[in-house]
């Protein structure tokens, strides 16, 4: 119990160590940024940053467990919300983009982790694949419950997982848009399409 | 004029020597593919490719440059073919997924060009936004004539290349999908959305 709680005190350093260096991941680059500038942008030492991350790969790592958890407790969360899978799909498409725009988030390090050494993207991608599962979750249900159209649901989740992590690779913070305003466009977008039908206005 | 037809058998020759390398460099990355094994993939000396692209960020370079020359040419084709800015946006979708998952397509390389050294890296992001521009003239041009909803044309094009890029980060060929499926899939999804209204069916 002891060790179980000494493990969780040094996620949640880790989590907090992440979230402070945020802003210097997005600005810098995974690759570009240096432990020293990391350690910097946080408030730490290079030695202490080194006790809680054994190297940049480590850091890198729990970059992406730390975005995915949130984005894992996002969709559970939507799921419990509501019994419209309209309104889950809505909540979750906020959520995506409040997680990996918001000021915590690394931005494009979201998706750059394909330099991850074998066994740590191996945990990364079976985190990832139980992310899009909870989305195709949510699809599949809308489909029988006739609320969403029907289609190939993997086909789906990809449309949509597309435009939300794409746009961590436009979205800059404090310039032009507002994480609120991509949140509520994109919501509608992907919900109702691009073609304007007369008949429904 | 006996330069510029020089020029362009070069040209016509890069373009030749990376179709035929697009496997080799999707199957190995970017990063993991060497200058030796795109030459054998292209079935060249590596002392000829070298005559073609003096180095492996040349290569990347010329990837970029054909593939976005494509895309420009499928908006233009598709602004050309048809009054109706909603099978104007339809078979840009299609092309756009063609061009970048077909069989010369070097698959997530078209994504993976931060690493460029700065010269080049303009030069790409400049025709890249020449594309957008052509996908945003489309949008802006539906929404005037209201065939498109009404909202921000550089976020509905930011959601649209989202989902249409994205396939080149989980499309594998021969495996699960063709090209024309999802082609038929986003096409339709990005159109109508996911919602099911009743009443339009």
């Amino acid at each position: 119990l002891n060790t179980r709680s000494k493990q969780s005190r040094t996620d949640a350093k880790r989590t907090e160590i992440l979230d402070s260096a945020a802003g210097a991941l997005r600005r810098l680059g995974v690759r570009g940024a240096g432990m020293r500038q990391i350690a910097e942008a946080a408030g730490l030492s290079a030695g202490n940053l080194y006790y809680y991350f054994r190297n940049k790969d480590e850091l890198v790592y729990y970059c992406q467990i730390v975005t995915l958890d949130r984005l894992l407790a996002v969709a559970r969360q939507a799921r419990r919300h509501s019994t419209s899978t309209i309104l889950q799909l809505g909540e979750l498409i906020e959520g995506h983009l409040r997680v990996t725009l918001g000021e915590h988030a690394s931005g494009p390090l979201h998706l750059d982790f394909g330099d991850l050494p074998a066994p740590l993207l191996k945990k990364v991608l079976q985190k990832r694949d139980r992310y899009e599962r909870e989305v195709r979750a949510i699809l599949v249900e809308g489909q029988r419950a006739h609320e969403l159209r029907t289609g190939d649901a993997k086909l789906d989740a990809f449309v949509l997982l597309g435009a939300l992590n794409w746009a961590t690779r436009w979205f800059q913070p404090g310039r032009g848009y507002d994480v609120a305003q991509v949140a509520a466009h994109h919501r509608e977008r992907l919900l109702e399409g691009l073609i304007f039908h007369r008949s429904r206005s």
